[in-house]
């Protein structure tokens, strides 16, 4: 076949899939998700959820690429991780591969941090994310990937040098849904946008000084002494747990004058830039479609597509 | 009737409920523990519970007096909340009468912390366990209470003037049970109880710096490249979160030369006693007991039993 931009790209996490379709020029002709995260597989498993979300696109053969846990070790093959510092080259070098039955598809390593041996970490996806935002940020920077587990990770000179998670997403997921602190707020009437706003905003501040475990009670405490309406005692929740993101941050923020930079869910990160603004922080740039992005460019640079003639952002 | 040290005392909180029955001279004749928390009641509610754990107990009219959620406004009936500071003649002054059905039965109000406005904090249970123990302390003292809601409080002058909540054992609970944490932990084989400990203390100091969420994500990369046995892992969780609690503290417990005790769950304690150990603090003293303590103090100071003729240690 003729090489052209053509390909199917996945990213495929612990959740759901997504999927998309790029046109012979880099346009995207079809996008698709489903709920079949790894750890929620159709019946038959791998191939079945694969052959089902691309259905229909294999016309003719195009090359087909996938990111994050479909790529772990309870993924469909392991692609091992690469350690950090690593770039589009190193990424691109590392590519496993997967019979699919339906043609070969490529799966995207994750990545390593082990700068400090005490404290390994790990990421599978957000490397393809970061690779994607890269193009966008060209220069250093520090991109911020909210999520289930957040991911703060440090570019410089085209590659992620450094990385670090903080559970955030599933932490708040348990206490809001398991503990006591969403007892009694879950029928609680809705409250207005401004209270919920404001207490949003105290939670952020209320992490800055000792961190949000010292606090995590006051969401109880401040419910009780009607303070904080039962129907923000979530929000104020919330913004503890991404105030001790910022908090965290701090030495990193308040040094110089640094490029920040975010990316993944919308209204996710709109909460994140509310708590930039509510800490005193310069707003961060938003980069937008980053996971199609990292894969095309990705794809590109294995020589899987050809990169140049690529314009995700039609999608 | 004449009174004397004759007494039914009740601890009775969100998920367990104990009794004892105190002799006319003080001793304790019978202790009894039930899984009737106020969330786990049996049919029939508080009187069926009340009637069961004290049967038999109802030969002669006895004072009775609970301390713990019964009180809260989810109990039989609300004790309101003192505001600290607060000691024995605060609290055995404010007690709560509800009608059993078999007699009057006392219910000891909980406290409420309000001195930063900011961050209000409350506490049920962990006030009687308080006035127990300062009977024993004498002076001026920093009061830890580990559990599903640690409790850190500041004795001074007999009475608890200050208090702070840490979640950490409800925190512990949901993340090891329900979190990405605990995956591929629960089905490894038994660990040794040297790795076990190495890697509790190696929890307890990697929370000293940043703090335990900064970590929380480390107790998945350290079983990933094999430097944490998955036997151990939630062991070094355990020791990130009692590590944040010392971490918390550190100011407090850095500072002069503080009297420092734990009461509470002898292997819970056990657990705390190792991690000021580990971070290089004095080792607290233990007061054993501190709940019923608390309640015959309260219910002499109470004018309900002969304060001077309690002999409790008998249990």
């Amino acid at each position: 076949m003729m090489q052209d931009a053509g390909l199917i790209a996945l990213d495929w996490g612990t959740s759901s899939l997504r999927a998309w379709l790029l046109d012979d020029d880099g346009t995207v002709r079809a996008a698709r998700s489903e709920g079949w995260g790894i750890m929620h597989l159709p019946e038959g498993g791998y191939p079945t959820a694969y052959a089902a979300i691309t259905e229909g696109w294999h016309d003719r053969a195009r090359p087909a690429i996938a990111c994050g846990m479909v790529g772990s070790r309870q993924g469909w093959v392991e692609a091992p991780y690469l350690p950090t510092p690593a770039g589009l080259a190193e990424l691109a070098g590392s590519l496993v591969q997967v019979e699919t039955g339906l043609g070969t598809l490529r799966l995207v390593p994750g990545l390593l941090e082990a700068g400090d041996p005490a404290f390994p970490d790990v990421m599978r996806g957000e490397e393809t994310q970061a690779v994607g935002a890269m193009r966008r940020l060209g220069g250093d920077a520090i991109l911020v990937l909210p999520g289930t587990h957040s991911k703060w990770a440090r570019l410089a000179g085209h590659r992620l040098t450094g990385f670090e998670t903080l559970m955030t997403g599933e932490v708040y997921a348990l206490l809001s849904k398991h503990s006591i602190l969403g007892r009694g707020v879950a029928d609680a009437p809705e409250g207005s946008a401004e209270l919920r706003d404001a207490a949003f905003a105290r939670g952020v501040l209320a992490a800055q000084d000792r961190g949000a475990l010292a606090r995590l009670f006051s969401s109880r405490a401040l419910m009780l002494t009607g303070a904080i309406e039962p129907s923000a005692v979530l929000d104020y929740l919330s913004g503890l747990l991404i105030g001790e993101e910022l908090r965290l941050a701090s030495p990193i923020l308040q040094a110089g004058d640094p490029r920040v930079a975010l990316t993944g869910d919308g209204r996710l990160c709109a909460r994140y830039e509310r708590a930039f603004e509510i800490a005193g922080y310069a707003a961060p740039e938003r980069v937008d479609n980053s996971a199609l992005q990292g894969l095309v460019d990705i794809a590109g640079a294995a020589g899987l597509i050809v990169p140049t003639q690529l314009q995700p952002s039609g999608a």
